[in-house]
């Protein structure tokens, strides 16, 4: 048996007490697994006296992960700190300065910083795996990157926030508001610190900008994401969506166009005996889609410690059996800088507004709808109580910039009560 | 960019022909992928002449398959004839022999001589990868030897023959029975040569016991698996486990016992709003549950050109890449010959029996079942217009071996017309 592999984590939080567990726990299933053995030589956190339920008492410590990415008995660096800067970064460039391999969780690091760190990884001859970035326990990047390698792949979409998925089903389940169920979320600690990270898409955009790089041979860009939140989406939308057979998911799409590459994530209708229309609760979903295999479905927990603590230690696995490729599956070099093609693909979609109480306002909007060549597929108009009626369509095929500049057109016609709410409606 | 990786491959049927055409179309996206040009050198096949879509001219033509995986100018013996034994085995034998690796779709081949071939592979240096022989096109092999390896897995599970598949879901769908069904399936040129490899569970059965070998460290077992056939469900067993709530599938599942070894390859019932419930059609999907992981479900096409060429091809750009690892992810000699453990895990069963109209015949039924410690759970009665009346039970958990002892004695009680039919619910 070789020598063992030495492990050097920074950041003690959930995800990395569950790496020492299992570490500690299932040495030689790992050692069978690996042909060596994977020790921990050295941990870092922001506060060393905690009770983390796991003894460190054989490792060494160090205050700085800096210095610790950079110890002589570390061979991987295991970061996860998370943040897309400060610590994190300078510990994963000082790692790879140092020879070190790196195994993260940290999608924000990789979608602002990824093309940079890859290159580097790959000039100093070592690998940088972050399976655990992505959907927490589901294998997709391995799926994506080595699987899946002999497709051309053709669109790659996910439902990639559990707390997201969590409030969106629980509106629906529980008849909740969009702030109920975001209260609830909160209380069972399911946030992020700035909750905008969740529900605004930027986690889940973060991870689909790192799929796109492998998916499509391409330099991560996470600027070109579209991103739209899930804030807009009331409880009616979903109780329309449901009784035209959709459900309301904060899905993220990336797709090769005739413009170059799409990558959105925002909320959108998609038919409810789905495989992605009937997934509940916290769980993620990836479906990959390429021209040989068809369509590959993969469906896990996307967080918590047990799940994403497996997802690091299959990558730590990887390294010890010598299984060594290119951070995105291509060399750094040959990734393309694709330019980013939002609104590129037509789509029909769902749209809300409420109508104002004056003569011929429907009229109005239908007319400005049809100059712009948005054809109607159906449109419901409810009754009121009030002054305002809501009026929901569903739209034929189009492209979301005419849609956003009728949709503007609309607005200054001063017969809506607020914003209209447009949702795509995805095929999947 | 390193030389070349060189392939033989060895079969032209659909899947062969998938492999050339991927081979012939993607040669620049598989370079920058792999980090090497994938070629083809030679190839063979029963029949040279046979008009297969695609040209075969650039390539070195043997008629032996054992001949073609000893050349100096293959560096990958890419298996794709079938059968268990004679040319394939063989074949792959001689290749390894030669120091060549080996990529094939042999289910059949690895489920009876996995172990030997596995040994012969190690004590050689090479490996054998076979992707493509579970689950067509899902990454399923990856998933659990890779990208899962940090997990003890507790359990797998799989509904991984289309065709049976198929024939459920239309039954169900269009209301036919078996024999339509089967007819159906039959006209579509779905089944095997030999349809019992389908119906019979042998095909999915051989799936199982190298998901097994990889999952649970052991060496491949296919005698091992008890093995049940779609045969005797009937379209009314369909009906009355979907007014339960529940779908029939022929499901495949692994578990460790404290008695050893569980593999079991039987029509089940489900929960019809489970992600295996709500499988339709030709569809394949791999359950796999780790105890740090929870519960991840892989879902895609399990059979086809694409799909299947698709796996073929990941195998393949493994090795380009330099990725090598034990057959089974375990060194060949660290397996375990593991004790197979039929009937171990105890379960709730649906049954079915028609009884003569003969006053006390359920009443002898119900004592029997009593007197072999099985609870009945819920039980129907159907009104019936001549002399025989069918009866429906679900017991309690109970022992296999227990249920068939009380069937037995209820079968000599003379109070039955037919055998008895016992269909395990499994809770997924």
């Amino acid at each position: 048996m070789s020598e063992p592999l030495r492990l050097g984590i920074a950041g003690l939080g959930t995800v990395g007490t569950g790496v020492v567990k299992i570490v500690r726990q299932k040495a030689n299933l790992l050692a069978a697994r690996a042909g060596r053995r994977i020790e921990i030589t050295a941990v870092s956190a922001r506060t060393r006296d905690k009770d983390r339920g796991v003894s460190l008492k054989d490792y060494a410590w160090e205050d700085d992960p800096v210095k610790l990415a950079t110890r002589d008995d570390v061979d991987v660096f295991v970061e996860l700190m998370g943040g897309s800067d400060g610590p994190a970064k300078a510990a994963t460039e000082a790692a790879i300065a140092a020879g070190k391999d790196v195994v993260t969780a940290n999608k924000a690091m990789l979608a602002h910083h990824g093309q940079a760190l890859a290159e580097a990884a790959e000039a100093a001859g070592r690998v940088i795996r972050f399976e655990a970035a992505v959907a927490g326990g589901i294998p997709v990047i391995k799926a994506l990157t080595e699987g899946l390698a002999g497709n051309e792949i053709t669109r790659v979409m996910g439902v990639m926030n559990g707390t997201c998925n969590y409030i969106l089903t629980r509106m629906q389940s529980a008849d909740l508001t969009y702030e109920q169920a975001f209260a609830e979320a909160d209380g069972l600690g399911y946030l992020e610190a700035d909750p905008e990270l969740d529900v605004g898409g930027i986690d889940a955009g973060h991870k689909l900008s790192l799929l796109a790089a492998i998916a499509f041979g391409a330099q991560v860009d996470f600027d070109g994401v579209e991103l739209e939140g899930i804030g807009a989406v009331t409880i009616d939308d979903i109780h329309q969506a449901a009784d035209m057979g959709y459900r309301i998911k904060l899905l993220g799409v990336a797709q090769m166009t005739g413009r170059g590459l799409e990558q959105r994530m925002s909320p959108c209708l998609v038919p409810d005996n789905s495989p992605l229309g009937q997934l509940e609760g916290g769980t993620n979903m990836v479906v990959i889609e390429g021209d040989a295999v068809g369509q590959i479905v993969l469906r896990g927990a996307g967080a918590g410690e047990g799940p994403t603590a497996s997802a690091v230690m299959g990558d730590v696995i990887d390294i010890a059996r010598g299984l060594r490729l290119a951070t995105f599956g291509t060399p750094a070099g040959e990734l393309a800088a694709l330019k980013p093609a939002k609104g590129a693909v037509p789509a029909p979609y769902y749209l809300r507004m409420t109508l104002t109480d004056k003569p011929g306002a429907l009229a109005k909007v239908a007319a400005v709808l049809g100059e712009a060549g948005i054809s109607i597929d159906r449109m419901r108009q409810y009754g009121h109580e009030d002054t305002s009626a809501p009026v929901l369509i569903v739209t034929h095929r189009c492209q979301r910039k005419a849609l956003d500049e009728a949709l503007a057109a609309i607005s200054r016609l001063d017969v809506l009560e607020g914003a209209p709410v447009a949702l795509r409606i995805e095929r999947v």
